[in-house]
């Protein structure tokens, strides 16, 4: 079922043949992300999109007419005629489905959290629906998981926050400029989207027009996925602020003591030299306008190096980069073509 | 009931005496707004806020903390130890409360549309819930409608649609200058607080931000209330633009032929030269900025001579001069206060 | 100078050689959204991207790092080696350059509305710095001008509020159901992103934050153009509204008596059965949402049957479809290419 | 001329006289804010409003109208007819104009940062117009300055960020409750109208719609006033929110260990208990909105007793209780004025 539908010499696009891909869950804010993206892919034919649910009445999607005008079904794990597909889903469905799907012989890409955790015991606290990590899972922070990415069954495509916060921290870390066991603080920054679709007084405009909010500090479920990928515990609170997409992440650590500005520098150019979509910017820090609708994800930074100090920051559209964007970068890796295939 | 608690000469302030009022439906915008204004409203003394109904659980507002620290209660007809009592509430609410409130000696001040409509057929198809008109009843646009404002007993206050756009229009129409028969065309923008506090995909911020949309074209129930004041049909729609408080109406009329830019301006100017609260502004068009907060209302216009048309400009605060605040300019009227006590 | 670079077979995807183009004004918000558009066109290579001045200063577009990252640089009329020029200019400019470049042999499309208005007088009005109409000049409303663009040597490209207004009246007038003499009232409502570029008063974020102001009301200069294109007198007004990019019209307009709501059904679904990037929607009215970073106008309306009016509302991006979009739709007619091409 | 032009037994509203206040700078955003609030307090006259120059062109500020219809003069220093003079002016021109007001017995509240800080090093380098610091000056925080500023001659009004941030975490500090050396961070998101009124790239609309900044960390001079009152090294990093007004500050601190949970609420909860405008909100953190257009400060929090780790959050109305309202609160205190006087 995961054979290539056509298999052709491929063209100077790199088009390496047209992949069946299926959308679960493409009525929430970043399935239907996923459609549009998907829809204009040139290796993608779209061949399902579903509910979330298997009583999910079909409809079209009115604002995507003349882009995909399809019908979203319902839910059934059973017929999805597909090579690939994305689960745009809440967790517990994503927990209950992926297995069903890998089992068939599909690779899967999912964008919730239900994947995301290896350690046991944390998983249990934050995703109890997970029953367990199936084999061939990869993490899918594309510019840190290539290798792992390529060959994945299932792909669990990264939280919002932690792709922005990530990304700007890890390529720190992985240099060795991280102080070991010193602080490091994630204040971040979301627009309204990030609350998802359901209208609720949280999402109301009213409660959100002219206000920022911060919530569930310490307590979030990004935290201990930001924590594994860093190896390290990071305090982070979570922002609401009145705009619909992106998230702006500030992260303050400290470096190792002597380490230079220039260090700092060369730190973030190496590891993003060959990543066509992170954009490094130095002491030009970057702004959510100018990632929005886009799969970018901007990372600028200042030292101050008579404390030691460093303050980073981070900018990604929360559905595309933070969402469907890097779920089709990660596609791209899973299959072989270019990553920017369908992402520019 | 309804004796002043405490009945003196009055001070230089326009203190009358200290009026006992309460507050049905308090924890809606409007209904919020009200206890905000009336607790620092030097006459009043609030005996009372409820909920909207019989089974609301007794909560503090939070918001109010340090303005009004009481506690908003269940609906109870019987219970209100008031001399007026200002109508919060959903219209079919209104319309059973009120003639019991006004059996018992009360005044009432009612912000829903149940009593707005004179013609009992109109107002059985958009108000089905109001039984009848009671006596002593008086459609409060406070600039237009002051003795009978002073003696009512049950205030009608204008939707907020109509007080913005009559503010507009009837100097024009009180003075002859519209042309009879003529189309008036009324193209509204509200901000989101004029959909209602519940939570709906309406009113999720992700539908509105970036976004306006215009809704329920010639259907809207404020129409019949503006036609009613006008004497003639008007067509009128209205939208929903990305801010929280605040309508511009933008209306647009036919002179009678011959018209000056210059009896336009007197007719605006002579209108409301002791009106506290409308301020003309001529050719420099007023912005909801200048009224966000406020019980203003301000009108400008342009005339072109060579057409006979008229364009004229009103913005108000939905949730003072469209509600509470005129609510309570009224109550300033019933009661013999300034306008404008508790109001600046 | 305006052959083809290369002329191929073409492939699968209507691609019928590279042509090469040129963006002068570059910087500007029309002039950058260029620049990213035709970086993805497939059949478009960039030969040159020029500020608004000879004496501008060279310099990168940082938000289009990794999509475009060539160096704007002074204008030079000599120097356009392009087949193709786009003038993202002030109109003085345009009007000044566009004759030149054409008599080099270059076909420009002019963003501008130095060669909108055909009437001399009126163009002399309100574009003076235009000193004549040059031969092969079309108007660029795509929808309706598909011959007239395929051969035109300089494209004018339409105003942002007479594309979105004329794409919601024009399937009326042509099909013959508006009231010969009766009122037409447009009432826009644009983002700041109208506004343009530079900083003044009227663009501060807090004077349009929470905030609505109309402006210009008779005299707006898109007004000719939309009379023009109509055969009628219309009256114009547009609106600021606090969001970027977009633009909602709002018509309102008499019919032809005895016309139906299905007639006019039937009016706009034929106009645009063909149009990939004009959407009807009915009476389920479109918002800016729908269309905002994207070529898309949405059409929805709603008939008073009784009344004989028609209230309708057209949606689009004003930096895409009302500028850089449809420049790049024209384009695409211009030089054979399938409309869509680089705009999905 | 600091006498009280008239002195009278005092009312039960605390009227203790009228104070004859003068605005300097009326025509920015505290300017106008200082204005409003200043036209309904029952104890002020304003005497006069000037510009911020002494070739300011005379005007009028029509948002005003009907609330204060004077004229806004040029500035004079030598025609101050006023026992009070509000300073809402640059900090050049606070440092030039207040030694020479003082000197005339009047008594100044400078909304700058002119005289904030006390060590004359940091001054020079933050604030190099400035002098010295004159005698009988005082820092403004008023909920832990009452003494200082009951006797001030001149008051120099905090900073819009340190008065939220401080509100947050002298609490703590004054309890002890934070531990020695460790990290504060401080991270802190404004709406536009902190950027001031000028019109520039950064206060453009479509700068700021949709998108959040970082600017100036590490070196915004906020952070010497903070470290002032803290006494120790802060990090601060303000950042620019697409919102009109109001500040939300973010802290991160370190409690001494073993602090619970319960010693944290009390600290706040004693701070506080006489304070009418700081409102604490323990876990229910606090939004910007409910504090827009008031002089309120709410303060919420959230300890991580395991890692001994508080974070706090502040919110104000950065040009009410971050600018003009904290003046006239101060005002109050120095005239001896009930504290709430003509600011609820």
């Amino acid at each position: 079922m995961t054979q290539l539908v056509t298999e052709t010499e491929g063209d100077q696009r790199g088009n390496k043949g047209l992949v069946r891909a299926a959308v679960a869950g493409a009525t929430g804010f970043a399935g239907q992300e996923l459609i549009r993206l998907l829809s204009r892919h040139p290796n993608v034919t779209i061949t399902m999109a579903t509910g979330s649910q298997a009583t999910s009445t079909p409809r079209r999607l009115p604002s995507l007419s003349k882009i995909w005008d399809g019908t979203v079904v319902p839910l059934n794990a059973a017929a999805f005629a597909a090579d690939a597909v994305f689960l745009a889903l809440p967790e517990a469905a994503s927990a209950e489905l992926a297995p069903v799907l890998l089992a068939s012989g599909l690779r899967v890409i999912d964008l919730s959290g239900a994947f995301r955790l290896r350690d046991d015991a944390k998983r249990a606290k934050f995703y109890p629906a997970t029953a367990s990590l199936p084999a061939g899972v990869a993490y899918g922070l594309t510019e840190f998981e290539l290798d792992a990415i390529k060959s994945a069954r299932l792909l669990s495509n990264p939280g919002c926050y932690p792709t922005a916060s990530l990304l700007g921290l890890l390529p720190l870390q992985r240099a060795g400029l991280l102080k070991k066991g010193a602080d490091i603080i994630i204040d971040a920054k979301s627009g309204i989207s990030g609350a998802g679709k359901a209208a609720t007084g949280r999402t109301h405009f009213s409660e959100n027009h002219g206000s920022v909010a911060a919530y569930n500090p310490f307590g979030h479920r990004h935290t201990p996925e930001m924590e594994q990928a860093l190896g390290q515990g990071v305090t982070f609170v979570p922002h609401l602020v009145p705009l619909d997409r992106g998230i702006l992440s500030s992260m303050y650590a400290h470096l190792v003591p002597g380490t230079t500005a220039a260090a700092v520098t060369e730190a973030f150019e190496r590891a993003y030299a060959d990543a066509p979509f992170v954009r490094v910017t130095g002491d030009a820090l970057p702004e959510i306008k100018h990632v929005a609708h886009t799969n970018f994800c901007d990372v600028g930074w200042k030292v101050d190096e008579a404390t030691g100090r460093v303050f980073v920051v981070s900018v990604i559209d929360n559905l595309v980069k933070g969402a469907s964007g890097q779920a089709i970068q990660n596609f791209n890796v899973m299959y072989g073509f270019d990553q920017k295939t369908g992402l520019l």
